[in-house]
C-alpha cells in the first residue's frame, strides 16, 4: 500500500488566523482544499481499487532559510509559497497519461485569471503528446462538479483574448461540459467520464 | 513557452551552513542535487524540442506556520520535510506514461536504504498500469548513468530479503543495466535509452 501523505499538506490558512479568513479571497481558497480531499479522496480509492495511480503534486515551496536543531532533522524557517510549474494531478489511468488541474468556484462563473497561462498551455501540450487532460472545477454554489476537456477550455481561453467572456460560465459549462457524479465511494468519480469520452467506441472528444 | 522554476528549488542546505556541508551525508545530498539539476536540464531540452513532457515533482513540504507580512503574500515560517509519496519524475514520451526515481551514490554500491519501499512499490504499479517506470542512477565515482528497469531492480530488491545483497552493485549494473548517454544538450539523454528498450521492435525488457 503507497503511503498518501498528500491528504494532509497544509496549503491554506492555519487555523488560528482567524481575522485573515474573512477575507473573500481565503474563502474561495478553503473551498478549494475541501475540494482537493474530494479528489484524494477519489485517487486513493481507485489506487484501493487498482483502478488508476494518480497522485496529487506537492505544493511548490521555495525554501530560504533552514536551521538544523538536531543533525538528524531539518526545520525550515523560511519559505515562500511558488507559482506551480504545470498543474495539480497527474497519473495513469489504463496505460494512458493523465494530467488534469483542479478548482473550484463561487457563483455562476470561473474566471480565467484562476489559472495561470502556463497551465492552460501545459494542458494543451499534454494532449498534443497523446496523453488525457482537462479542468476539473467544481461549481460550489451548484455543488456540482464537471469535466472541461483541454479542448473545450482552449477554445474558450482564447476567445477571452478576442472579445469573449473572461469567465467559464456555469451555463456554458453545464450544458457542453461533462458533469461528473459525485457521491461517497470515490466522491468524485471523474474516471467514469474519463471512460466515457476516452475509452469507449463512440469516443466524443 | 512553459516555466520551469523547479530548477531552483532548494532542497539541500543553503550556502551559509558550512560546518554542515562537511558531513558525509550532506556532501551526498549535494551531489545528489547536482544530479537534480542535470536531470532537469535534460527535461527542458525535452520540452523545448517538443520530444517530451517530463517534471520534476516540487518537495514534499509540511508546512506548520504560515504568517502574512502582507495581505497578498504568505511566508511560512515553520515547516518540515516529508516523506515523498511516490518518485521524484514523471511525465509523458510518445504517449506513454514515463514515471522513474533518480538517486546518485558514491562508492561502488547504492544501498537499498536510499529508496523508500513504497517508492518501489510506487514503480512497481507503475509498470503493473501500463506505464514506463525506472530507476535512473548516477555512480558519481564513475560519472556513468545508468537506467535500471522497475522489473531488475525489483528482482534485486526482493532478493535483499532472502539473503542477498542489500544494494545495487556497480559491477552489477555495469553488465546488467543501460548506460545512459551524457553529454551537454540533454546532458542525461535517458529518452534515448527508453526509446531502444520501448520503442523498437526488438524490445528487450
Amino acid at each position: 500500500m503507497i503511503n498518501y501523505p498528500n491528504r494532509k499538506v497544509v496549503t491554506t490558512l492555519p487555523k488560528q488566523s482567524t481575522n485573515e479568513q474573512k477575507s473573500p479571497n481565503i474563502k474561495k481558497s478553503r473551498l478549494g482544499v475541501n475540494f482537493e480531499d474530494m479528489i484524494n479522496d477519489s485517487n486513493a480509492y481507485y489506487l484501493r481499487k487498482d483502478l488508476a495511480v494518480i497522485h496529487k503534486k506537492p505544493t511548490p515551496i521555495q525554501i530560504t532559510k533552514v536551521d538544523y536543531p538536531k543533525r538528524s532533522s531539518a526545520k525550515i524557517t523560511e519559505a515562500f509559497y511558488k507559482v506551480p510549474s504545470t498543474t495539480d494531478y497527474n497519473g495513469i489511468y489504463k496505460g494512458k497519461y493523465i494530467d488534469f488541474e483542479a478548482k473550484s468556484c463561487n457563483g455562476k462563473s470561473f474566471t480565467f485569471n484562476n489559472l495561470y497561462h502556463h497551465q492552460i498551455e501545459h494542458l494543451k501540450l499534454v494532449e498534443k503528446h497523446g496523453g488525457i487532460s482537462f479542468l476539473l472545477i467544481r461549481y460550489n454554489d451548484f455543488e456540482e462538479v464537471y469535466i472541461v476537456p483541454t479542448k473545450m477550455l482552449y477554445e474558450k481561453y482564447q476567445e477571452s483574448f478576442n472579445g469573449g467572456r473572461k469567465s467559464l460560465a456555469y451555463s456554458f459549462v453545464k450544458e457542453n461540459a461533462y458533469l461528473v457524479p459525485t457521491g461517497y465511494a470515490p466522491m468524485v468519480d471523474y474516471l467514469q467520464i474519463i471512460d466515457n469520452l476516452y475509452f469507449k467506441e463512440n469516443k466524443d472528444v
